[in-house]
Formats: C-alpha cells, structure tokens, sequence
C-alpha cells in the first residue's frame, strides 16, 4: 500500500502523491523548482481557471472537442476560478519562465476533476489545452489577474483612501498653518488645502492605471505558441476573450500584434511603472502626515494620529505612526517590485519572454500590498486624524515668511530686511513694518498692512 | 583695471565676472555648487525663458509692471527662449533643491538684458520674476520642457523608427524561419511578422507617452510659494499658461490641484516610467536583431547588418552590431534614471520637492537619448537590414516543433515520440511520420501531412 | 465557554484567541496590519529568541533579573529560536518600522511559556525585554540573520555551485570552440576556459559576502532606545552579543558606533548591494549557458543540458532550459529586492530607520532564494551538461577571427583583406592565405602558417 | 583648399577634419552615435594614455616593436595621459559596447602625435595597440579609472567630511537634546552623538571602498581578445600592469581569471553598490541635518546651518539648506546611476559585455559626484553649523521618554501612566512622579529620582 502513485507523460513515469489531483509535468516542476516556497497568487490561478472554462466552451462549439468533455472541463475550470482548488497547485512561482508548469498544473488538475465527473478520459494536453499553448495562456492569465486586481481591488481601494483624505480636507479647511518648502517656514496654507493635494495625488493615481488599463487589457490569447496562432481554429481567440470578458465583467480585448502580444511583456512593464508612481505618491503622503504628528514635545505637532499600540518596548507611553510606516514600507516594495519587473521585462528574446512567471508575482503583489495598506491606511490612520488648530495658527503667524504680501508695497529687498530683523529681534513682521517707518513713508497704509497681514487670506489670495 | 564687476542682493555684496549678464544671486550657486560641471538641458532653459515672457505679457496686461518695462523683459526673455544665452547660464544642474538659482539665474539675465536696451531699472525679483515663485516657475519650466521635447523630439523619433521597421515587416513578410522560445527552436513565424512586432512596441510607446501627457502637460504656474497664489493677481495663472501654450503649440494646462502640483511630481516620475517601459522595449528589439544578425559563422546568421565599422582593433575584418549596442546602452541609462526620479519624487515634504533640477536632469535627457538613439538607429541599422532568407528556410525546416501541426491526428504524445525520434535519429519529422506508420493506421492521409508540414501556412495558419 | 481571553497592556484590554501563546500587544499589531498576509522569515524569528536567550542568561549574570525567572525565560526563548513557536509568530512583515510589533511578539510568547513552565510571573517587557529595546533588538535580529543565512546557507551554496563549475571547467579543457565578443565570431577559447571564468565568477561572489560581512556582523545590540544604552547595566551589551556568537557560532561583534549603528541601516544596504552584485553574475552565467544550449537545429547547440521535463504544453518534445530560466528570475527579484532595501535603507530619521522589516523581509528572501536557486542550478543543471564537441570545433575552425595570429606576418589591415575575402567567397583562411601568395611574398612560411591556425593553440597561446 | 583630409582604414576611405589628430576609424564613430554629445570622462582618457604607454615600453623590450618607435609612442600617450589631448576625443560616450572606438581613438592619436615627432610610420593597430586588444585595453582602463578616482578623489572626501563631522562631534559633545525613534520623542541623546554618528557612517563608506577595491584593482590587460592572451607575448600583461601601477601609484593588479575579467563587469557593478551604500548613507545625513535646521520659528531649529545664498525669489528673507539638498540630488542620482550599472552589467554574453561605455560613465560619474559634493558640504554646510543648545537642552526635558530610567523603580507599565498623564496634564514627569506617590510608596527615593532624570546622564548612562 503505498502513498504514492505512478503518473506519466511524454518524459516517462513520475511518483506522485496519491491524492493529488495533479499529475507527472506538476510533480516534475515541484522537484524541479524548490526555490522560493511561494506559489502563484490565487488570484492568478482564478485566472487560469477562467481561460480553461472559456477555451472549453469555444473549443466545444468550434468543435475541436466534443460537447459533453467540454462540459466536464469547463465545470471543473471554473471550480478552479472559483479558488477552491488552490492546494493543488503546488509549484514554486520560480519556475520555468514561460509558466508552462503553472499553466500544466491547471491542465493536470482540471483533467483529473474532469475525467472524475464524467468518467471520460480528458487528456490535460489534448482536451484542456486544446488550441491554446502556455505561451499565450500564460501571459494572459497574468493580464487577466492584473486587470482584475487593478479594476476591483486597488482602484476602489485608492477611492477609498481619498475619499477618507477628502473628508479630512473639508474637516481642516479653515485650518490656517505655516506652509514650508525646503522645511523652511514659507507663506501659509491651510490644513484642509495639503488634504486636498493628497486626495488629489490618490485620485490622479486611479488616472494613472485607467490610462495604463487598455493596454494590460490585452491579451495575447490566440497567438498560442508563437504568435501565428497555430493549431487554433478560426475565431477561437475573440470568441475565447469575449467569453472570458463576459464571465468576469473585465474589459479584456484582443492583442493588436500578436507577435509584440508574444515577445514583449512591455504591458506589465507600463503598469508596474503606474504602481510605482502611485507608491511614490504615498511616500510623499505618509511622511508629511508622520512629520506633522511628531512629537509631542519636540516635534511639529501640527495634528494629532490615533494612538493604535504601544510604541516602545522601552519607553513607556510612545506612540508612533505605525500605519505611516507600513505605507512608506510598502512604497519601498513597490518600487523594489518594480525593478524587477522591469529587469525581467527587458529579458524577452524572440517569441518569449522567459521571466513571466517573475513578473506576475511582482505586479499582483504590487498591486494587493497597495490595496491592503490603503484601505487601512484610511480606516485606521486618516480617518482618525485631528487638528492642533492653535499650534497650526500659531506657526503660520510666526512664519517671517508672511513678509511676502508687502513685496508689493516695499520691494522684495526692503521686505527681506524686515525678515531678517524680525528673527534677529524676535520682533513679528507688524511690529517691524511699524518700526521701520513703511508707513510714514508712504509705502503702504495700516489697513493695507492689516490686510496684507492677515494670515488665512494669504491662503487662498486672489481664489474664491 | 578689474575683470569683476561688485553686484548685490539681500544678502549683500558678490564679485561677478565684469562682463557676464548674470548678478548676485547666480554668482553665490556658482560658487555654492561646484558639484558636475553639468548645467541644465537647454530646452530647460527656453522653457525658463517662455515663462519669463509670457508673465511679463500678461502682468502688463493685469497692471503689476508697466507696459515698457514689461515690453523689454519679454524680448529679452523670447531670446533666452531661443537659446541665445545659454552661456549665460553657469549654474550646476546640482544646486538648490527648488531650482531657486537656477531661477533667479534667468531673472538676473532677463533683468540685465532688458535693462540694457530700455535703460529702465528692471528688477530681477520685482519685474521679471513679478507674481511668480521660483516654486511654481521651476517645476513648469521642467514640465514644459518635458512635454515639449516628448512632442517635438521623442515622438517623431520613435515614429521614425516604427516606420523603419514596418517597411522592414513589408519587405521580410514572406521570409519564413523558425520561431524561437526559450531560445529553443519553435514552430515557424516570418521575419516580417517579428519585425511587425517591433514596429508595434515602438508605436505602443508612442501611446504610453501620449497617455501620461495629461499630467505633465498640467503646470503648477500661478501656484506661487505654496501652491496659494500668493502675490498673482487674480486670472493671472490662467492667461500665462495660455500665452505658453499659445507661443510654444504645446497641450499645456493649469494644475487642477495646485498643492498636488506643488508638492508632489508624480506626472514626471509618471513619464519617466512609461520611458524606461520604452527603453525596456527597445532592448527587447535590439537584443532580438544583434542576435539574428550573430555570426558570420558560429552564430544564428538570419540577418545581415550593415557594417558601419571596423570591430576589433586586434580581430581583422571584424564587424559588430554596434548601433544595437549604442541603444542597449541607452536603455540602460534610461532605466538608471529612472530610478533616480523614482529617488527623487519620493523625497518631497510639504509644499515642495527639493530634487527638482535631478528630476528635471534624468527626465530630459532620457527623452533625448531615447530621441537620438531611436532615430540613428533607424537610419544605420535597421533601414540596412538585409535577410539571409536561405538560412532562415532552412531553420524553419528542420525546427521540430513543425511537428506541432500533427497534434490533432495523433495527439500530443505522439507526436512527442516523433520529434524526438526525429533528433536522435537526424531525420526530417516527415521521413519519422511515414515510417512510423501514421498514415497506414489512418490517422492522416499523405496530403494532409503535406499540409500540415507546410512551414509557411504555419505562420498564419487560419488568419488571412 | 469562548475563543477569546482578555489580555492587557499599558493601552487597555484586548481580546486574544483564547489559545495563543502571544498576548495585547501582539494582538493589536495583527488587526493593525492586514496587509501581505507574510510575516517574518523563520530564520529572523530564531534569531530574536537567541537575543533573548542570551539577554536573559546576561540579565541574572548581571542581577537584573532574578535566576529562576532568567531560566524559565531562556529555555523558552531557546524554543522559539530552534522555530517550535513560529505559528505563534501571526505579524504581517508590513508592520511598525521599528519591528516593535515582532520584538513584543517574541517577548509575549516567551513570557507566556516561561510562565507556564515556571509559575513564576514573567512580564514581556520587564524581564524578557530587560535591559533592551525593540530599536537595538529588532535590528540586531536581522543582523544575526542575515550573517547566519549567509555564513551557513549561500556561501555553501555558492561553493557548491562553483563546484560543479569547476569540474565541468575540468572535463571540457579541451573542447576548443569560437569565442564571442558582441556576439560575433572571434578568437578560439576553450568551453573549459568559459566555465572556469564561470567558477571564478561564482568564487567572487563568496569573496564579496565576506568582505561585507565584518559590517553586517556588528549589532546595534546595547545601544536600547537611542544608542545611549539607557536602561542597560554596564558590560550588558559585550556579554550578550558574546553569548550569542557562542550559541550560534557566527562571527558577531558589538557596534563601534552605536549610534551609526542606531540610525543607520548601511551594513544591510552594502550586504544587499553585494547579494545583488552575486545576481549579476548568476544572470550573465544562465545566459551564456542556455545560449549555448539553444537549438536544437537553429541555435548554438554547442553544449547539451539535462532534460527536466516536457518544455511545451503545445510543440511536443520540446524542452528547454529551465533551471537557466528560474536563475534568471531569481536574480531579477533580487535586484529589485535590492532596489527596495536601498529605498527602505535611505530613509532613517534620526536615531531609526523605519523600514526595518521591509529590509529584513528583502535581504533575507534575496539570501535564501540566491542560496535555493544555486544548488539546484548545481545539482539538476550544471552536473548534467554535456559538449557538443564537435560542433565546437567546426565553430572554433569556421571563424574568421583565427586570422588574428597573422597580424604578426602581415599587419592588421592585410589580415582583415584575408577575412573579408574567406568569408565573401566561403573559403578557409588558409585557403585565402595560399591563394593572396603571403608565403612567396616570403611574409612567413608554410609551417608558421600551420601554427598560426592552430585553434587549440590560440586558446592558451603563451600561456602553459 | 578643404578643410577636411582623407583617411583610410580597413573599410575604406574617410573624410576626417583637416586639423584632426584622430583618424578613420575615430571619424567612423563620430558620425555613428551621434546620442548624448557627452565623451569620455577626463579620467579615463587618462587612463587610456597610460595603458598605451606602458605597452609601448613592454612591447619594446620584449622586441614586439623597435625601441625608437615605442619611444615616439609612449611620449605621446604620456601626454594623453596627461590630458593634454582630451580635444581630440571627439567620440559619444554612447558607441559601441566594447568600447573600440575609444580605444581606436587613442590609437590613431597617439600614432598620430607620435608619426609628427618621430617621422616614423606608427600605425594604430600594429604599433599603439601591439600585443592589446580593446576588449582587454577598455575595461582595463575603467578599471584603472575608478581606482584612481576612488583612491584620490572620493577616499580623500570622505575623510574630509568625516573630519568635519568629527569636529562637530567634538564641539557638541554636551549639547542634550531629545532622540527621536519614528520622528517621536525618545530618551536624550546628546548633539555631538549624532554627529559622531554621522561620521561613523562616512567613515564605513571608506572601508567599503578599500573592501570592494581588490576586485576593481584587477585588470584584465593581457587577456586580448576572448581572455586566451593571443597576439601577446610572455610576461607582457605581467609587466604592463607592474607599469601602470608603477606610474599612477595604484594597487593594479592582473586578472586572477582572464575570462571571469572578461566576460564579466562584476567588480564594477560591486563597486557601484558600495557608491550606492555610501549615497544611501549620506542622504541620511543631509535629511537629519536639513531637519534639525528646519524652522526658524515653525521647525526643530535645534542647529543653525550657514547662510549661503536667498533662498526665494517670492519670500523674502528665507534661506534654505541648499547643500543638503545638493547632496540629497547627488544621491538619488548615484541610486540611478547604480541602477544603469545593474542593468548594463547584467548583459554580458560569452567574451564580452557590451555596455562598457555606458558602464564607465555611470561609475565614474558617480565617483565624481560623490568626491565634490562631499567636499563642498563639509567646508561650506558642515564646518559652518552651530547649535541652538538652548532649544535642545529644553527639548531634552520636555520629552515624555525621559521616563525610561524609572522602569526599573516602577515598571514598564507604571511608567507610561506616569508618561500619559504628564502629557494630559502638560505636567513634568517629576510632578507626576511626586503626585503618584511612588516616593511615599517606597518605590524609589527622591535622590534616585534626581538620579533617574537627569537627562545628560540618560545620554551616556552606563558609558565612560
């Protein structure tokens, strides 16, 4: 009695566990690739699932595979994108670099639960991957997940986080503070203005993958092993894509070339690009929002973040912006993912690019790790944001920076004398203006200083 | 008799070259920064100098500058524009994080200029620089120096070279070779279809620039110091923008979040990713071609080159793919930079980013090596290209993946069994099919496996 | 009767599942931080029950803390360093920059066994964490980690590789072929000669390890909070770090600078930079080799890999390069790991860098996939491959570069006469040499000409 | 009369600017990569003129070539070597990837200058490059290069700066202040820890350069073609390099593995890592310092940097940290830089890797731009910053953290209530330690409370 039992394929025999569902090219990867101990995200084998099923149904009707075989192997595909299958799929994601053992994972599988129902003999090569090749499969379930993941988790996701910033910016909108460029006290702003530049940063982000999406949305489906789309019948590509659109709601579309849709993975190379801009706008985010909330003593304090765990396993009674932090960690992946998929982007040759199974695992990752953080980012940091109002008008009124509206008046050089006196003196602005005799002089009168002092209409000028 | 001339600014007094145009405030960053020896990109400076003029136009028009005064800063300023005075622009591109110097570099010139020909008093602060900040004027000129040189240079380029190719895919669409996956011989494409592949990267980068465009096109002008608008007078951003747009035929347009287009430079770290996901295809394509072309004699021979060069200065008669060389190298630099922006568009805080001249460095001169490249390498490399279409034949002949076509008569596994006898054995696939005895056991009749063996149908089997 | 148990800490009650060994703050993090579903690598959770083995033996030496207690929490941290705790271990790797979530973590679980076992009242901070803080502890886990995957896994490994690379060196001595430069036809080596470059390649990469070593070996551990070392009894930090070296057997040193060793992450960012310099490497090695492999009818064919598994869902009998390819994907992951560590590594304020996990998750990962991939790269590709030697010598013969030995006899530009005329009109160099009547001319004799186009010879010409 | 003469080499006639010192080939080349209008670095040239003068001794006493013509050779390559000829290096930086074309540019102006003096018939091939080929010459001579820049230019920088940080460190030994983990206040540490830290890191920076330098130090010269040494004689590498190391004084050493030196690029790539953790370094220098300076009134003020030039064109009066800011630039560009080398170095085939150019200008640049940026900013940023130590000394009470020292009289969590109330109450943590009673208690006495808050004390606790 054994735990194992004997598959073949084209090589020869291979053991395999007795109860797996998959067969001789799975259990050859596995050995093969003990590498990273991490397989494909589930959402790229949901993927693959729903190429299966479509490619069952059109092969079916195209008749390049009897009608109930097809039936059998679109049930068991879409219990594969179903994910409840994900345990059979054990290969390590560093793999071959076309995804051929993925993409004969979910053929071994999907035969094996075939031929389980009906009782026919669905052969993985023959019937499940009938008028497909990994080369085109692959790829485009990789196209698929992305366009999914974008569509439905990241960019509901970033919605999420500025809608969470945009609340806070009407919140703070009469928030008056000290702007600063170069860290260095500059002419006011308001609170709610910043909140505002960050909600506009996420919304032009969801900007950045729509205009990314058409392209990712394009699969390589059809070209099968080199692009020619050999051994496929006449319209089996748009029929398959419109199946697997339809399925998923996504707005898949046919490659234009089907040899740049083959060699080039130019698509994901464009949106990892997106992520990572999105990722470089977070940066910016998190770090203003933590340098705003350092202190409490000797930092900015100019708003207050929720206190959500002990800081310190030494210091008793720190609180960090733990939440800044693990956005501004996922900013750094993000950009690490990047380069990476740009490294492998750029190895294709000929018909292939040989690093695709690399790529996919850095953008899907790319685009859930933003996701996660930022729905958290926003339920349990931003939302939670208050103001320090009176620290907040306090520094916009020490700012020598407010000097500024008198450019008009004195001139930029005479303004800058009165800056500089009024840090040497620890005098404000007003009082230096008065004291220098701007006004005797005729340069300017006490309502216009008034005016020009005044540090909320600074923040807005000429706007209404 | 002295060579210097004393200027002064609010800091005080600074010894200048006599007859330079420049003042102060341009001496004290020329001394600050001897860091590169590298000045900023002259399309940088014109668009320095297109702001300066339009601003002066219109602050005519609003009253903050009388009209002679306004009248001589722009002639001075069109000038700067056409890149009369780039000498006059010492400063290192590595200075001041806002670009301040390199700012108030164009406003001590324009200042000098306008002075000299109207005798009126110009300020470089009051006058020429008139309702601006160095904060909004600086990240435009980049932004409209961007979009300008994308516009102008990159895109015709690269459609230069798409065209260069698909003439190519025209001449080489009969010229069957094998296919190539994993490196390995695969089922049969033409060279044309490859090379149509090329041309479709290439015009998809085309569309990856056009939709970033939006975002870089967006300019923060008439943010001022903090993205407020302090000190411009009401209408002023917008009529600028348009005076641009109108005087450079560029898409140009105001933010439409002023603090986004204050502290953040998302839209260049944006167009700098979809550069490097150009040069990523450029490299796909120059790796492809310098690999065809290998030999003469050990290599894979199915194009020739052009020769354009001796190769060896030990190896006589030696001759390289050099242009493929000159535009991997270039990807390269365009992938450094881009990491680079990456760096630098991660490090704003508040209402500035204080890598704007780095930003602005990689961005342009990716644009313009990706420009010269993509255009030299048309005109002396691929307009060149010649097939070796008796080599290319033959490889489609003897790839072993024409027995693909035979799957759907005897099945993948056999079909395995026939291609590999066809390699040990060193027979053709169609001799090993015959004595395999396929056709006696009625899987395939002799003018179906004619059909099927046909290398040429293969490329486009059942497309038309 | 419920799931749950109330646990505190110094910010309230909190609901814990009723079995888990960890206890508040440990909870709180994994609600705080839903965001890659991966928490720390096994080997960085052993590390840190070293720390806290030693810290305990260190803290009774000392009189910290009471013997018995000492004991009860060393025997328990000693468990989780051999990894039986590491299902308690529920933090996702995304967490405070700090790792004071993971240092808590390790804190509660070891107090929670040390009080089961002892009866005594271990509290996770004042005695398992005494004398240390999260921002020496959690650093110096990495450091400890990193130095033992290192030291105990990749150079092994790499050893282990360049192994194998040497005993191929040894078997193909003798296989002449044609070298390559630019891809083209050059000068004869020997595939002997490629591999042994390959080896020494392989041996840097170890040398590189080790000269980077002596700086990731030095831990922050001592410094607590901020590198004053406040609340750590004099000699604490010595011992500790002794009796972790002992205990582990690696090289590790106390800080010379604990606040460089505070504030800074470099030691990491310089390891990674090295690991990724070890994938540059790898990356050129796969290359060539599976270049070299390609065909087998249209490419080099010059050596044979092992057959692994079916290479083509689509073209029978194909099989390719597999292991080359997930080499390649492993070293663009750790080139983009290494992208993500130097973002992460930049980005210390102060006395913390905040990205301590996110460089601990890619520096760890980088090491173990470089390890993993390498040894299966030894033992299922480079043991297996065999030369095509007679198709390197026909290369080694066809080449026109052998006329380079003639340079001597008959200048550089004559020669390159003689290979642009063997190539044009398909003859032998020698051919061409007879034919132009160098010999009558008497530029050199019949027998200097034979050894001049002796291709073994060129491969070690004056060499022995 | 023209201005141009003609040239000839293997492939022909050339027209070659009539003053010209280069020749065919070099014309050849200009017109070929006609892409960045940037060169050589200076330094390379240099080392380009020093490898052909130690050949032409060698080749001389080695009887390759006649005394009298090696004497006409090396003179003239001496003053390559000197810069004196750097004019007549007209050739792109962006060429071909072995870099021939520089080479053979140093060839034909050295055969030049040397024919002019001489009246001898010097050949570029036969005679400048005897017993060399460019693909052992090039990267040789960016090896030789980076050596020199990193021993003479960046070594001596860093100790520069390390020496002013030090210097700071000395003179702010005893300025307190309050440490900041997560940007929140922590325990004290003084001012001149920080700094000390700062130089640590600096000084690192040096070790890692003399770690990585073995392997820069290794010069492939001698390998010629493929790494075989053809069309040398005995002992030429050998002595060439004793040479060069002998003119520059730099520890040059012969490649232990002739094709590892040759196929590989990996020791610069190593290099650029180290440039990249010394970047990586030095932009947490600059953050910490720009931040400490923040203010004048709404940041951390807690140093005063040095006022070099007007920091706004709109504000009056404000000054920035400009140098930070230039050293921030300088090391995101030193990133990118890196990022290029990855790439370029990652693309090596067989003998040859074939973006040497663009390899040499990464490095180099980025020696460069390190060395002079590290410069200005000690004399003109570092040596120049001063202590605010009254706001320091006032942030070092202030911040709750001073608590720590009371864990041990209380407990952890004791302790963060007494830290919480304090900041509720906006009281001391000595008021809310007297009002809690823990004195009456017996918990500790109020000498030990003195003690315990003492915060110079906390900085150094336990140290000497």
């Amino acid at each position: 009695m054994s735990e194992f039992r004997i598959e073949h394929d084209s090589m020869g025999e291979v053991k395999v566990p007795a109860d797996a569902k998959w067969r001789a090219q799975t259990q050859r990867a596995v050995e093969n690739f003990p590498i990273s101990g991490q397989g494909l995200e589930h959402a790229h084998i949901a993927a693959l699932g729903h190429i299966k099923a479509a490619a069952a149904k059109v092969n079916a009707e195209l008749g390049v595979i009897p009608d109930d075989l097809a039936k059998a192997v679109r049930d068991a595909a879409l219990e594969v994108a179903e994910g409840k299958w994900n345990g059979e799929f054990p290969i390590d994601v560093f793999q071959t670099g076309s995804g051929t053992s993925s993409n004969m994972n979910t053929n071994e599988v999907v035969a094996t639960l075939a031929t389980a129902r009906s009782g026919l003999p669905v052969h993985p090569n023959d019937h499940v991957n009938a008028s497909q090749s990994s080369n085109d499969v692959f790829p485009s379930s990789i196209h698929i997940a992305a366009t999914s993941a974008v569509v439905n988790d990241l960019i509901p996701a970033l919605r999420h986080l500025e809608s969470a910033l945009s609340r806070k910016a009407a919140q703070f909108a009469s928030v008056v503070k000290s702007g600063r460029t170069h860290l260095m006290d500059a002419t006011p702003v308001t609170l709610g203005q910043e909140f505002a530049g960050y909600a506009a940063q996420v919304r032009y982000g969801v900007e950045r993958l729509e205009a990314a999406l058409p392209r990712v949305a394009e699969l390589p489906l059809g070209g099968t092993a080199v692009g020619t789309g050999i051994n496929t019948p006449e319209g089996f590509s748009a029929r398959v894509i419109a199946e697997i659109a339809s399925a998923t709601g996504l707005p898949l579309t046919e490659a234009r070339d089907h040899f740049e849709a083959q060699g080039a993975r130019d698509g994901l190379v464009e949106l990892s690009g997106q992520l990572r801009t999105i990722a470089v706008g977070h940066t910016k985010i998190a770090n203003d929002i933590r340098w705003m909330g350092s202190g409490p003593r000797t930092g900015l304090t100019e708003i207050f973040l929720p206190d959500l765990q002990p800081g310190s396993s030494i210091m008793p009674g720190k609180v960090n912006p733990v939440l800044c932090e693990a956005v501004l960690q996922v900013s750094s992946q993000v950009v690490g993912n990047d380069a990476a998929v740009a490294f492998g982007g750029a190895s294709g040759n000929f018909e292939l690019n040989v690093q695709l199974p690399l790529i996919a695992r850095n953008v899907l990752e790319s685009i859930r790790l933003l996701a996660n953080v930022s729905r958290v980012f926003a339920d349990r940091c931003v939302e939670g944001i208050e103001a320090n109002e009176e620290r907040c008008r306090e520094y916009a009124e020490s700012s020598p920076s407010i000097v500024t509206p008198l450019n008009r008046y004195i001139g930029y050089e005479e303004a800058a004398k009165v800056a500089k006196q009024s840090l040497a003196e620890r005098k404000t602005i007003r009082q230096v203006v008065l004291e220098r005799g701007y006004i005797e002089a005729g340069k300017l009168t006490e309502a216009q200083l008034d005016d020009a002092l005044d540090v909320l209409s600074m923040t807005n000028s000429q706007r209404s």
